[in-house]
């Protein structure tokens, strides 16, 4: 009798995707206008999931007012009105594409919740595009 | 070659989060503003998912007309414009969170459709809390 | 040269419809099921918006930050998670119709803004019903 | 490490629906209004999702540039401001339901990407109507 | 103080741009793809909002129930589901673009409400074009 | 029987708020996050709104696909994936708050239509701030 909650959340912030192994020809061929050495930004969105049992006393799979409280302190303190590559440490080495960007959330926040709960996390850069993981 | 075919229906309820075997106290401390005795309320979105094999004569899985007059009949008909705690049976023993409610609705759906097609119930209580069955 | 800025903000909350001079027979003949004594609810979505000169040195017309707080001081912790009827005293008297709660809100916020910027709110009891005030 | 990255594209297009080895009245009986012998239409959503490894030198799963034009040039061109029945030769002989819908862009777009990669299709006729495929 | 309610309502059909006065050449030069021979179609949305005084019995300006009902009556059912050029007598000589579908529509409702209440129509085509009409 | 159509259109943007009269500790006061040196950044939806009558021969107001076209050409090709503080001229001096985001593009655009159209553009900086002019 698995159940998933799921809560939103959003953060602004700014980014450019950039490989420093290469070029900056090479870059701007990859990554386009996404490139711009002076960063553009997004408003990001934020689903994320738990899967587990619902306990019969709270009739809850996990609480929602904590799981809001937790992406606020662990995600959108550390993301939101953000430069992703010169203000969050992880960025730094790693190009911060969606897919990079769900997985490094999604690994901030395993350790938050029991390990019983299956845990999803899917991203929106825009309307348009998105990304989801799960491990 | 499974389809799933989804329909969105959607109704107004108030609701108060409550566990009677626990002291007034206890039920602040863990519902929160949910606890509020006088209820507070929600516009609930209710996505229902089928899947299975696509009909060759009508290329339905299941006709979207007839799976809109099911939801509205079997579920908004009995919680549309109600209290869930006082109008509806099941709820003065179970705890209406959106996970029991989500429960509560998959039982009450899985009983119209023929076993063969897969069904998923998702409950949007507010536009960033929902959750998910499937059993 | 005058710019209007809006915020959304909302909050969750039970009402029922009700003209206390009235029979019940006429009561539900008007107010249909939105007149059930055990009360529904809503999850109601807010726009507030302010109309006057930008400022030259902030740029702003009115900080969207202190407007944020406004609202959320002055309206969302007095009707959210509430019972319009039984926890609002206004509505003991007034029937907390749409129309009524935006002149409601109006109100309460005209006096916390300066007299020279226009104010503007607009309050969605569903995704499909909503109403807008301005004086 | 399974990433599924998701594109929203749209197009609009007439239809209607129609089993040419039925009578008009069973026709009738069976789509309702569906079947109005002049065609109704739609603005579909669609969703593209592929899920496969991240690539460690861009950090992504696939271009999200590329899968756009891929999905312009493959689905868009073929099906913007057409008749479904008349325009598209596929839907001479096809029911053209959102289930024969969706599987047509999936087979079309199956053969434009990485066999590794999975390909999930979710096509919106209305925002209250979806269907979803993945073979 | 006056008040403004509106109610979101919707329809399918089916159109293309044309004018008959004109050579072919010119249809596709002035209305490209909307001038499709074979019609493409639309999910239409439409906001119908009515502005005056609130009633002090009811706490309406109008009732959103009968609103519903007109426009129900009035707009959806002769226009869901059709082909505004072939369906819409109407439409026959004059050229449904969404400027002048929103003023037929207008034109209808404007009898149905009583004269001292301000009538405002506006029709999406897409979720990205869409036309407002008030006389 | 004037009409007005409206056009949605966005772009994604670094920016930062910043006065450079003033010193970093009030800056650092009046726009609090949004002052992050390195940038953060925004979705921005725009909509475009021309009010007019409506052309016999054509059934426009104005051709949304020119419309379409123009908003691309002299808005988005100029501050889609840009960093407003850096790469827009405009916003070396002006502070790149929404009110005079929404001022600039107006500019820009009243040239580009005839005079007798009205112009309103919108700006929402994310789905829950947004700001509005016309002059």
């Amino acid at each position: 009798m698995a159940v998933t909650v799921s809560r939103k959340a959003h953060f602004n912030a700014a980014h450019r995707l950039y490989n420093k192994e290469w070029s900056d020809a090479k870059n701007k061929e990859v990554f386009g206008l996404c490139n711009n050495p002076n960063y553009h930004g997004h408003n990001y969105d934020l689903i994320v999931s738990l899967t587990g049992e619902v306990d019969v006393e709270t009739g809850f799979v996990y609480d929602m007012k904590l799981l809001k409280e937790i992406i606020c302190e662990k995600v959108e303190k550390n993301l939101d009105h953000k430069n992703l590559n010169l203000d969050v440490p992880y960025f730094k080495e790693i190009n911060p594409t969606a897919e990079n960007i769900v997985i490094f959330i999604w690994n901030i926040l395993r350790t938050e919740f029991p390990k019983h709960l299956k845990l999803e996390v899917r991203l929106y850069e825009t309307p348009r595009n998105f990304v989801t993981y799960s491990a």
